[in-house]
């Protein structure tokens, strides 16, 4: 098993961010109250990490909230540092003069509640033994996450964003913060998501769940005491690696990886079950590479909550749901997405339309599937650049 | 666990059937010498199960060959019985007056080489001892298992295939005969088939491996001695769970689940993360259905012969083995096909005209994904029996 944490992060068995690892760009914002969570259970806890970047205006009106996917984290942007082994997860769309300027626009990105980079999550110690919480830790809904930000707004001076942009799972924040607190979002763009997971996405976020539950370093969650190197890697790869396929697509497979064997093995001298293909060493980097940076309750946690999103539970269905949109929205699907189709995004554009709210529906052509909102930064960042900049500042 | 053993079919940890099961209408074939596999190994035992409808010619001009996909066996039709559980996987389609009738034609449907249902496969007795192959079970080829089956139809007194027709991992079967047997095969019928196996199939093949090597009870193969229960079951439902999802259709999952919760449940009374929705419980109820009645190990084995389908190995690519086809095609492609995409149909009728051979292709309009060819017999069948009548019988 390859699957160690990385270098400058030295945790047996998890890729989670712990205090005491180098803290990087994170600031740390901590409730001085219990919270409550929709399921029904209380954090007695709450501590948010977030990353910032330009100057919020003394009338705290030009911020800007990015919410990242589903392994994403707060450092939408920057080099690699110590805290932070990776790049930003939109490296070249946040920064000064780039398509979210940040000398213009104050921006934030903050790790959900239930991540694993600084925020409460199962890894984070129960504040009665100082243990993780591992299978301590409580399902949280993407409207808790969204009514935990809410929070940080509040701390950070933000009254109202200009606008809170995100895409898959991020984007499924932004409609629930446009529904949540109508009066405190000034603008949306969700991007690449849903009103409500589908059951075809439940499904692979299912297969996930199995393939950690199976793995027996999975321990039911609780396995951060184990030794070095037997943490639940194979089953977070596992996982991984289906979500991989959906979010990329069948004709950028074709074209990367064809049918050549990995490793340089031709078929005859070591044909057997294991010899791989390259697009499975492909598959097998990605979840090895995860995994070094990532906790596998968290992925469990955070995959939940997404599919437990219906933006219609207990408001009386999606329509009435969306219609409580205020902010205008800048909708964008992706042509080659097979994991959240356009039909989706299609869908979020008409009910804001139905429900009396300005939208723009906006197609990327892309052949990267999912993953183009991640890769395609040419096509979706300067729509965002002209949507960010249309709006009325600090209405 | 539930996934035991199905009624009548005792053993503790395979749904493979074994010596001294009910035979069933299964008929035997064994090769009286060593047959030596494409990968290098050699087979000291072969032994092929078939199951035939109908009555074969004088001339032998009338036989029919069916090919089943992956989980499928030798039971194209008929009612369960002692020796199957299960009704045939293409019942309703093969019988008498039915789409493939088996008044006029001689059927035959064989077990493949590396299945479980009574030909030689991981879970038969190793001739060196008696006990299972397990992981001494080599890697097996489409072209090896048509290799295997053209020892049969000698054997049957089959010199010529009317017809040889099948779908999926079947329909790869039915290029394979053509190409290597140009002059045994009369007409062929590839439906929702490829001519060689994409990264992204492979990559869901990748997947499914995976799981069932990360489940403990797989034992590296040799699981057949473990005690009762202890089978590799989580691993091949887990497997199985990513197959189901690209089989169906993102519609028809959200026509039939939505986003109910299973067994009752309501969110608020038993938010965990297990609560399943109805969907999950579908894909854990075929899950657990497939490991009654199949082999961990011989799902691997078959898998990756799969994976390793491309009709161009060795034959100067996909254009010049194509070209070695003579009979005339019926190619059938389902419009909802996640898995196998219309595209790849388009291709195997176009490299057949190029080539100069006769093809017709025609496209199920279907809800249903990948499975339409067993589930939507109404538009496949017809289709089938207009094209057998129209050949020539015994040329």
């Amino acid at each position: 098993m390859t699957g160690l944490p990385r270098p400058g992060r030295p945790h047996p068995v998890t890729g989670a961010w712990m205090p005491g690892h180098p803290v990087g760009a994170r600031q740390f914002f901590t409730l001085d109250r219990p919270f409550a969570l929709e399921g029904g259970a209380t954090l007695r806890d709450l501590t948010l990490a977030y990353e910032t970047w330009g100057t919020l205006a003394p009338d705290g009106s030009n911020a800007v909230l990015l919410c990242h996917a589903w392994t994403g984290d707060s450092h939408a942007a920057g080099a690699p540092d110590q805290g932070d082994a990776q790049p930003g997860w939109w490296e070249g769309g946040v920064g000064p003069g780039m398509a979210i300027d940040t000398d213009r626009w104050f921006v934030v990105c903050v790790n959900v509640l239930g991540g694993c980079q600084g925020s409460t999550g199962p890894a984070s110690p129960h504040p009665d033994d100082g243990k993780p919480y591992g299978s301590r830790f409580p399902v949280i809904t993407i409207r808790d996450r969204v009514r935990a930000q809410s929070r940080l707004a509040d701390h950070l001076g933000v009254r109202r964003w200009h606008a809170v942009i995100g895409g898959s799972r991020g984007g499924m924040q932004v409609l629930e913060w446009a529904i949540t607190f109508p009066d405190r979002v000034g603008a949306i763009a969700p991007i690449a998501t849903c009103t409500q997971a589908s059951a075809q996405q439940i499904a692979w976020g299912a297969i996930g769940r199995r393939a950690i539950r199976m793995d027996p370093r999975w321990r039911g969650g609780d396995y951060y005491d184990a030794p070095e190197g037997d943490g639940p890697w194979e089953g977070l790869a596992t996982a991984r690696m289906v979500a991989q396929v959906t979010f990329r697509s069948d004709n950028v497979f074709t074209d990367r990886f064809g049918r050549e064997l990995a490793d340089g093995a031709t078929l005859h001298d070591s044909l057997d079950l294991w010899q791989r293909f390259e697009v499975e060493r492909y598959l097998d980097y990605h979840g090895d590479k995860l995994v070094r940076r990532f906790d596998t309750n968290s992925y469990l946690i955070i995959g939940k909550a997404m599919d437990l999103h219906d933006v219609g539970r207990g408001r009386s269905g999606l329509g009435a749901a969306m219609a409580r949109v205020a902010a205008p929205a800048l909708v964008m699907g992706i042509n080659s997405d097979i994991l959240y189709p356009t039909y989706q995004q299609r869908q979020i554009h008409e009910l804001l339309l139905a429900g009396g709210t300005k939208s723009d529906y906006l197609e990327i052509d892309s052949p990267h599937g999912h993953d183009a909102f991640l890769i395609n930064l040419e096509q979706v960042g300067p729509p965002l650049t002209a949507f960010l900049d249309q709006l009325p500042v600090g209405r």
